[in-house]
């Protein structure tokens, strides 16, 4: 009884026998029952950004240690059938309909598979679900296998929305590889078309089903039937995101007297140098933003908000040494963070770990606001870029982020354009490589 | 720029001149603009458990810091028409009419003034504003102020959730003291009907608002145009809410080695008699679980799940010391935790304020949970009790939680029901008061 437990008397759907995973401690980052697996299945014409939505809820679910994976079934139809025109998807086309039911088989199955094999929590099943019968068999064959279900439908009547990502489509897209974009936009418009022909939205004959409706992404969002804690974080991840286009700029904060002296922590002056850097900052941010920022944006009249949750990793006792004083005083600590560094919890003090949780509401924030410039430390710049950048535990808090010096990223749907603009401020390297005690190296 | 900032170039609505609050920072929970104040303005038919909503709301939004507070248009209406009949609520009565027509506007205008004096943050306007004039009205005089709205429509068409509003109402509400229960309800049920004849739901004509519809509570939810941070916290909080009947039972572990020891933290052995009480304790659960609790939720088949949100309060360089040690060692520490104890944090370590932000993810998952059981330490403990019971942060860091105790809470509508059943196996206390050094008080 020496641990935090509790018991929940109601009953759930629990997988019978031999798929049980193993128990796994939650992160502090919430609450999840141990064998939560959850199919999250989109819905939605093909150009609704279903793709997109599925790629960022990967990417914050891992960026939370919380294994996720999407299972493409455009991926699995390619294998049959590489390049497709829009008659490929009318769904009078038999022996269409026969590969493409192959390929949402083939997704399926390799979702189970990898639910068995005990590693998974989150799936994304990627397509266009578009009928209720296909619904329905989803639905039915992750009941069998003890996994919930959570739908997420994307709707759009926005016509500029659809237009940007038929043209990010036909310029991205695999199926149409080598081709001409305008004839490739055409024959995307097409089977959007075929789509159409068949397409049933979510209603009321499936209220007995978990989902979430978003329409027009970020504007109006209809929830069904929430299940669990893991499900209702999914959700409300959704309803803060947004697609307009903007940019986050990232800088860490003028060089400090403790940068200098090589000590760490995050609570010392700036220096001189430092203090000309946070004079430089809005006009490196003019410079590095385009016209259409500057216009909409009106940089001079910002708002300007602190934020708790971006102080410097905590680092416990060690607060206000330098490397080579940690390494004499405590060289043990010093071995284990170099080992883990995303880990390691210096004493009475923080882990990469433990700072991802508490920002996970400054992610969701970055995710509802348009542009935004965050000054902030090291430690945090580099778990909010890793969010972002899609950068793995084991790199992020490796990654070097130097003093005086401006990020900009712009998110693109399938990727983030980053841009770096180097202030003309001298300022030490605070950065140390694995093993070394380096004071500016 | 010593501090953690942004820049937001985005244009907010802002109110102009005199109004601007202080300048807050958030409390590490969450990001919020210094400026936001929203009211939160129910909509519904009576019976719909919109009372019981804006309470909750006000309850969570207290426990987190976040100044909050409750306008009932009712308690205004009351005050020229103390005990009315359904008669009144009748639309073709004039003087009714005008009568609730001057207690909405007494409750803005309060509810205005409570913002212009600087200290409030989400105001909720508890009527059932059930006309889009009513709405429209209410909106225009937010937007005069800079104050955001954010509608919340509570519908429900499931009758026994109805019936049990009314049965509620007609033994608790002001309206009916002293009544007869039956004429109370039949009267009661004669006011609905008044406001049913002129009801109209939000819909697309509102699509500019920003509002929520809770269908059935905790069925399916409809939310549309969130503009920012704290409006969609409360919006997850409104997602998280259902109203089943459920209780909640809390314990503190089993006496420890350290709890006999007079030492602070939260890592230690569990002693002779805490073994005791961990193999007593689903026995207690089971004594104090009323028969429809002990059928349904079949207390032996339980769901058991470790969340490390649950740890207790980090006592950083003082973990494993007496309070006797800590006075000697870090006298003025000492001092300042007993002049304000839910903001002192120990060195390295935690306050109950910063307990009270990771527990968050907790309460959501209570609120999620039918019956459930936790077990935990004290402070911890302290922390959620304090959300149940609406303890001010003056007071909940300072009260008694005995071990070898099991607490049951049961939410009713405007109340928490408190049952206390102590295991017939002795602890020592673990409470200090203000000022003492005590061991074993």
């Amino acid at each position: 009884m020496g641990e935090d437990g509790y018991f929940k008397p109601q009953m759930r759907k629990v997988p019978t026998g031999e798929l049980m995973q193993p128990s796994r401690k939650t992160n502090g980052y919430g609450v999840q029952a141990e064998d939560t697996r959850i199919c999250v299945v989109m819905v939605g014409l093909p150009a609704r950004g279903k793709s997109l939505i599925a790629q960022k809820v990967v990417r914050y679910l891992g960026w939370l240690s919380i294994p996720a994976k999407t299972f493409n079934v455009g991926q699995y139809r390619r294998s049959n059938t590489p390049t497709p025109t829009a008659e490929f998807f009318d769904t009078s086309n038999a022996e269409g309909e026969r590969l493409r039911r192959a390929a949402a088989e083939a997704a399926v199955d390799d979702m189970i598979r990898w639910f068995a094999a005990g590693s998974g929590t989150i799936a994304i099943l990627d397509a266009t679900n578009s009928t209720k019968d296909r619904r329905r068999w989803i639905q039915e064959r992750c009941d069998a296998e003890g996994i919930e279900t959570l739908f997420v439908e994307s709707k759009c009547d926005d016509e500029d929305l659809i237009m940007s990502n038929i043209l990010e489509v036909k310029t991205t897209s695999p199926d149409y590889k080598g081709q001409d974009p305008e004839k490739a936009a055409q024959d995307f418009r097409n089977r959007i078309k075929n789509y159409e022909k068949v397409y049933e939205t979510i209603d009321e004959d499936e209220s007995h089903m978990t989902y979430v409706k978003l329409i027009n992404v970020g504007k109006q969002v209809i929830i069904n039937r929430i299940q669990d804690y893991l499900q209702s974080r999914v959700v409300y991840y959704l309803m803060n995101l947004h697609i307009k286009p903007r940019s986050i700029w990232l800088s860490r904060h003028g060089e400090s007297n403790f940068n200098l002296s090589g000590q760490i922590g995050g609570d010392a002056d700036i220096s001189d140098r430092g203090e000309a850097y946070a004079r430089r900052l809005p006009e490196l941010v003019k410079q590095s933003a385009g016209d259409r920022e500057l216009t909409t944006a009106r940089f001079l009249e910002y708002e300007k908000l602190e934020w708790k949750a971006l102080d410097e990793l905590d680092s416990g006792v060690c607060d206000g040494l330098t490397y080579a004083e940690i390494a004499e005083q405590y060289p043990e600590d010093f071995k284990q963070r170099d080992d883990d560094k995303y880990n390691y919890r210096y004493l009475g003090g923080e882990s990469y770990r433990d700072v991802v949780i508490r920002l996970e509401p400054i992610i969701m924030e970055l995710e509802r606001s348009e542009n935004i410039l965050i000054v902030t430390h090291q430690a945090i710049l580099r778990c909010i870029y890793a969010y972002f950048m899609n950068v793995p535990q084991e790199r992020s808090p490796w990654m070097e982020v130097p003093l005086h010096t401006l990020i900009k990223l712009t998110p693109k749907a399938y990727s983030t354009i980053e841009e770096r603009l180097k202030a003309d401020i001298p300022a030490v390297s605070t950065f140390r490589e694995k093993g070394s005690l380096a004071k500016h190296q």
